[in-house]
């Protein structure tokens, strides 16, 4: 699954990305950036806090897949046309590691670009000890809306 | 796949799930709360708030997430028995309908429970106007691993 | 989640499907057959034999998925417009018993029927010394195509 | 998501391995053979022919599926310990494009090794006129059980 290297449609691509997910209040709230973007390619970190904890204080598995549906959809909107809109048709994540550490890193890119669907995968690292390990892997599937 | 009841194994069930959810940072710094719990089945409630929302104000694919993986991972727990934890091992969810409304309310019921492995499924219907609507189907595999 | 009652879109819908499915030398090579098909939903049974086996004699995870692939795809198609044709577009299943015994059924139900998407869920069951038990969930997403 | 090289923990993984494929009736009578094999990576490749077509007689969703199943199994229990037994828990699989061709490839390797549950990864490809284009993304979950 070697990485392809992807032409946008839209030149304003990233100035569409950035806006609409400055809209999206849940990354604001949960305190998500975006670190890297690239056509067909997004990284989204956060940093922990108790606010985003499961019962043993590690990342909540709903908010690691939210860092995770948020970087494939972007991964995956850098490659629409002008006027279109994206949604999550679906996704299927695996935690393979407890995401107990300082800090989440999600990163997706696309695997087809199609004209209706979209199918990126994703990993989710946790940083501890300033370490990196895998600690998610998603698989997802986006749609592009007219405006 | 008509429901089946189950009989708990531990009788403390009840008292175990609630007091594992109220240390779920993230599920309280959402809003979220248990609005049913039975053995092999949880309903978790959420209302809207803007720190919730994605690009178009609607609940965020990833929150609606969050909450489908707890009630399926509550509904679970139910049925563990006593000293032992809960883990998400996976889950997908397709989403049917935007989740434009008031509150989400994500109910799910164990399909099997095994030693190791419990398998759930949950809807997450959404409520506009006073009507609930569904907007997302979830599938999930939970791991029993011992305190 | 309870079963909605679809009306069909496609008054000549039982033919198209029943013509789709004989097209399926997959289906046929393995010995597969519709045995209930109404308005957003179909049942396919296959009787054991060698040469759908795994391992350990029982049925093979990915033929079960065959079925159930197909099962969800003509559940879908009977809700489908006229000239139009059903492609699978994914779909996830959970294994929660072994598949051993005499037959196996796949019933599939149409849980949202969209224009462009629509999905399915599916429970698939074995029947042993002449009782059936749940051993295969499946949720799939499936996409309409113009002829 | 870089290639991690693993180590077996059995001597002899690939007799074990060898001998557990030999006895899938399914894979026999489909025609699929392992083409490679190596700690945490299967291939497994499976001609055309018309009985495991779809019904636009292409290669069917279904029989991708029995195909990834079995490389993700594979490649997982390559790294399993002595006297165990694998199982498929759950997979997902994204169509990404039509199967149309002489020969299928699927291709899987381990993304993490558990004691008790591993996580594989796997695409699947087609040859048309000589080339391979991608067909199918798979996520799944195995377990390890004792003789």
């Amino acid at each position: 699954m070697s990485m392809r290297s992807y032409a946008p449609r839209d030149p304003h691509w990233e100035t569409r990305v950035r806006e609409s997910f400055a809209k999206q209040g849940a990354m604001a709230s949960l305190g998500a950036r975006i670190t890297a973007l690239n056509p067909g390619e997004c990284t989204i970190e956060l940093p922990f806090r108790p606010e985003l904890s499961q019962q043993h204080g590690f990342f909540h598995a709903g908010i690691l897949s939210a860092i995770a549906d948020s970087a494939g959809g972007y991964a995956g909107y850098t490659l629409f046309p002008a006027r279109t809109e994206v949604l999550t048709v679906e996704f299927k994540i695996n935690f393979v590691a407890p995401a107990e550490g300082d800090a989440l890193t999600a990163s997706a890119h696309v695997i087809r670009a199609g004209r209706t669907l979209t199918v990126t995968s994703a990993t989710v690292h946790v940083r501890r000890a300033g370490r990196d390990s895998l600690c998610a892997l998603m698989q997802q599937t986006l749609i592009a809306l007219s405006d």
